[in-house]
């Protein structure tokens, strides 16, 4: 995840020597289903299988394991730089390569707009329905914790991240990369393959701001709080509102702001 | 840029009124040309035609300004939430919208990676060649001449910010978007619509951490010192050796790192 290359350093107007420097590794991926390149992704190597299933599923390749016939990487793996993984499916009848371009959009004939795009990000799933509570002083916690377990981050300054909490506050994973949705997707595809989806009893913190894009992978997962240490968006919160996820962001210090799902937190 | 929501806050483990809290504004942009639907970018309403104009250059739609007929917003406009733009070209004959989906990538027979990366994003335009020299001072003084043009992530924390400086350091243009692509690509269609290109005098100061994408778009524009305030990635540096740029980040305090071209910082 971290390449070394030489730097100049300037400090208080000096010139430092030239000195070493960690950089967060970024190379292409490819996605390649049936055979067929769907996505090209700019992202850290490593988990790339996971990568690849969090991706399809919040894609709609896929809904759920059951799915997928196996992912596979090419033999060389990523030591040898090699940016492809191979996705078979169950049913690779059912699969329209075209549909899946994200770039491709059917707009109704009312045209495009946020509440269009929110439509299409519900599909036909159901809002998220989870009882689970949590206390605004374990939320407190989890910036820290979420730091303890992000040695890539603190080596480069480069990597963002997503972990995943449980109810009482301890962490069952964690994922670092250059792409903020990478690294969810990299989480999301770790619980399909732990059989932990929906995600429905776990917190969901991200080191950054929250997108619409993030929070529609967030339901998709099926993940019923999902907390931020940046700020989110006008469309990530009107859809956690239509979700009925909870959504907290601007989590520094003993501070937090709620701003859709106020009744999990207590 | 900004909407109005409710929020519950808490501090200090205290349950604070609900109160108001200012949203950026997220919302799709669907950019057509000749009439054909060729991507949506999640973006905050404004500056459409010079968000359109700089990711048509950055993909390579176009190669400047004179390849551009006109850039059509339909009326009503951002305000009633047409996020539609429609792009003519001077040449429609010769634009095959299949071939810039960014998803679709013709890769070579020896397999994606940075390598063939850096390979397409060079395409076949020469590197920089620009003499500009600027002061590591002169560099420490950017961030807060930007913050100072950063009105709307003063209110809402959650915009990224793209700013050109001339070789004195005089703010030129600035441009904030919920994604710092976006930012970058307003940018460029203001140079582009101002008739700036390419900006061999000028240097590109971005909020954020840097992307090889990002330092493709800069490239494109013929950018030759581009500072940042967070991370590089690795293939941004790549990209910079090979371009001929000079690539500043962790512009912090009195402090900065120089990856690539420190001729051009005296």
């Amino acid at each position: 995840m971290i390449s070394e290359t030489i730097i100049t350093r300037f400090e208080n107007g000096r010139l430092l020597e030239q000195r070493s420097d960690q950089l967060a590794v970024e190379e292409p991926l490819e996605i390649r289903v049936e055979g067929k390149s769907i996505a090209v992704v700019m992202r850290t190597p490593g988990n790339d299988r996971e990568l690849a299933a969090g991706w399809l599923l919040s894609e709609g390749v896929i809904c759920g394991r059951d799915d997928l016939q196996d992912i596979v990487l090419p033999p060389g793996g990523a030591e040898d730089k090699i940016n492809t993984v191979d996705v078979m499916l169950k049913n690779p009848a059912g699969f329209q390569a075209e549909k899946f371009s994200r770039n491709v959009i059917t707009s109704s004939s009312c045209g495009i707009c946020g509440t269009v795009t929110l439509d299409a990000a519900m599909r036909d799933l159901p809002g998220i329905a989870s009882t689970l509570c949590v206390s605004a002083g374990l939320l407190h916690e989890l910036p820290s914790r979420l730091h303890a377990h992000q040695p890539a981050f603190q080596r480069t300054g480069g990597l963002h991240a997503c972990a995943l909490f449980d109810a009482t506050g301890n962490l069952v994973a964690v994922r670092e990369d250059v792409g903020r949705h990478n690294a969810l997707d990299k989480l999301t595809g770790w619980a399909l393959f732990e059989n932990h989806l929906p995600l429905a009893g776990y917190i969901l913190l991200l080191s950054g701001r929250v997108s619409f894009e993030m929070m529609q992978k967030a339901f998709v997962a099926g993940v019923p709080v999902v907390a931020a240490i940046g700020a989110p968006s006008s469309l990530a919160v009107e859809l956690a509102e239509r979700s009925g996820q909870t959504l907290v962001a601007f989590l520094r210090g003993e501070a937090l702001n709620i701003y859709t799902g106020a009744e999990r937190v207590v």
